[in-house]
């Protein structure tokens, strides 16, 4: 309640800079006349602005020609292609990474599909870090990375990077963040939850851009939740929030990895799927999905169950985040696809005002929302204060050849 | 993520403006010294800004004797006490209302405990605008009223002030805040939830001053949250946010008057209280809390049931939102205190990460969070915006006879 109250015009300049760029890198490029709608700041203070982005190397202007009609054409302002993160995804069963340009352009990606439960973490890591540094071998010259971010499958302190209980991964307290440091030699990674980056980059993006409330929820095989409320991420007091697979829905259920009986993931992550279809422990997912696809009653039948219990937990999540969408992310979007009936019968279980509102969603970026949700992790800091243009480092800079 | 940039400086005043009055009206007198230090501003600045908010008839200032130091004391600056809100807590036993100045200080107070469910709509809310009026009329001359506030067991559409569902008043749909208005002449009221605003109010000035994330539990038949997330209430997208009361904790448990089974308010309300510890429906709960002062034993065992599923719900909050502290507010007080063992054992189910961030407490504020809270919603306009002195109008002042 006692933030320190706005003062200086260097501070101001500051949050201008950062308001500008920010629009550049949600919205893609845009005239100055439509900066100056959109940000009610005047024209020279926005020519202003945008010069001295383009003096930073974080925009690029030009002229557009002539459209014929009366008028010069307005000077048009984009993101610069030159300024990138890296970005991970680390889940249970693949690691992707990718080098992804302000604007949130993917530039370039490289991914391993394997069950990374069967690496030891240091072979992780080390898979990780030589995946990242050939994404930057392979940046054109000139090209500034500004930034890392990993997405992983835990809970993550948001300081310091330790990723303090992945139990789908085996890891308990493990400092994610200055492992890849020391491996990438002074880039300096931020580390986040898969799901509130997978929120995240939906919120800024994807199927929840322009809404103020959502959840999303993600799942391989556990599930995990992101939230944003009144436009910002659930981060919680330590970054812990949005453990919404950890809720008890089923006291009869059966135990979690986490020690508590009847969670929300043992009755709707992989493991479930597999119990309630009839398939042994162990069995690819994708034997699910193709089985449901040729038509087998036994999964069809076996969903049913599944699709009630997650729209039960996703009917007490309306009833506590009144979200305008939930996003069904992960291996939640097909269980939802599959059994959509079933959930919106049990979501129909919530209170009726803040049911009347939600829109169930799968994603608006497929595969990428935690990848595409890294990289916003990793931009933070530029978009901030684009004043320090060089968050992580000259090291991560390619230089010139 | 894409608000519009502070730019001007007349804007920047105003948020200064509103940043040192809201510094007073939670914090209370202090030096310009003081505020130099609290808000980063410098002390021109400091001396401009108490002396327009003085001009404003919002705060005083005055020299305090000299302590026989060297140098000239700092001026003290203090909120007005001619500056006030009313404030109402609506409960289904009680109506409480009071005229609440500028720095949260109970002026003047009334209150009626009586079933309100017994009465028609318009009675309730004739008797409420009588109390208002009593208030008011008792006001000294020339203090201003600033604001009406109202604090409702019920869900409330923020907007409107609309009372959407009080399943426990009998209330669906009610204008509320339009029915006061034409009762009270053109005094706009503000209405909203009896746990959002006793969290809002734990949050300023009681338990939870200084944290970021908590959430306060209200509870009289039923089972309320109000959560504070970053720094920020939990709205949800349309005001209706944090009705933790009806997540589903027990599926086999009894039905719910929202029309669900087994939700959290059904396992710990006033009515589960009463079928846990032997007692026939409608006793009154003081019978409860007297029967286990005394050493009942029936009583004892039956809160320790109570116990378990109160901490099984707090526990799947602690895992959604990572908060410092849970405070019980309303009956819930009383549960905890009476079966904290049992609380605490539950709550233990909580994921270690967050379980070992959270604080379990009794409210800072007593029985007057939700009616403080009301005060803080009253209040908003004002401090968002000292420059517009009389939001609700000068009907609501009154005037030198």
């Amino acid at each position: 309640m006692t933030k320190p109250s706005i003062s200086t015009t260097e501070e101001v300049r500051r949050y201008n800079l950062g308001g500008v760029l920010r629009l550049l890198h949600v919205h893609g490029a845009m005239s100055r006349a439509e900066l100056t709608v959109r940000t009610g700041l005047n024209r020279s203070t926005v020519k202003a602005l945008a010069s001295e982005l383009t003096d930073l190397g974080l925009v690029r202007e030009w002229t557009p020609e002539s459209s014929g009609a009366a008028g010069r054409p307005s000077i048009m302002v984009a993101p610069s292609e030159d300024v990138f993160v890296l970005a991970v995804d680390l889940g249970v069963d693949h690691l992707r990474a990718a080098r992804i340009g302000l604007g949130g352009v993917v530039l370039d990606r490289t991914e391993i599909i394997d069950d990374q439960t069967a690496y030891a973490l240091d072979e992780t890591v080390g898979r990780l870090a030589a995946m990242l540094l050939r994404l930057l071998a392979d940046a054109p010259c000139g090209a500034r990375c500004v930034g890392v971010g990993v997405a992983v499958c835990g809970l993550v302190r948001a300081e310091t990077g330790v990723v303090r209980f992945a139990p789908n991964l085996g890891w308990i307290d493990v400092p994610l963040a200055a492992l890849l440091d020391a491996e990438l030699g002074g880039i300096s990674a931020l580390v986040g939850n898969e799901a509130d980056l997978g929120a995240l980059a939906e919120h800024v993006r994807g199927a929840g851009a322009g809404t103020s409330d959502l959840v999303y929820l993600s799942g391989e095989a556990g599930v995990g939740g992101g939230i944003i409320v009144g436009g910002r991420p659930l981060g919680g007091s330590d970054g812990y929030g949005g453990e919404v697979g950890h809720t008890r829905v089923n006291p009869r259920g059966v135990m979690c990895r986490c020690g508590r009986r009847g969670c929300w993931e043992t009755e709707v992550g992989e493991d479930a799927v597999l119990r309630a279809t009839g398939y042994e422990p162990g069995t690819p997912f994708a034997t699910v999905l193709t089985a449901y696809a040729a038509g087998d009653r036994r999964v069809a039948r076996g969903m049913r169950t599944i699709g009630h219990w997650l729209g039960a937990g996703v009917a007490d999540l309306v009833n506590i985040f009144n979200p305008q969408m939930v996003i069904f992310g992960g291996i939640t979007q097909h269980l939802f696809l599959m059994a959509e009936a079933d959930v919106r019968a049990s979501v129909a279980g919530a209170l009726v005002a803040p049911r009347e509102q939600v829109n169930l969603a799968v994603p608006g970026l497929g595969l990428d929302s935690e990848l595409l949700g890294a990289a916003e992790l990793a931009f933070g800091s530029l978009l901030r204060n684009p004043l320090v243009a060089e968050p992580v480092g000259l090291a991560a800079s390619r230089r010139p050849q």
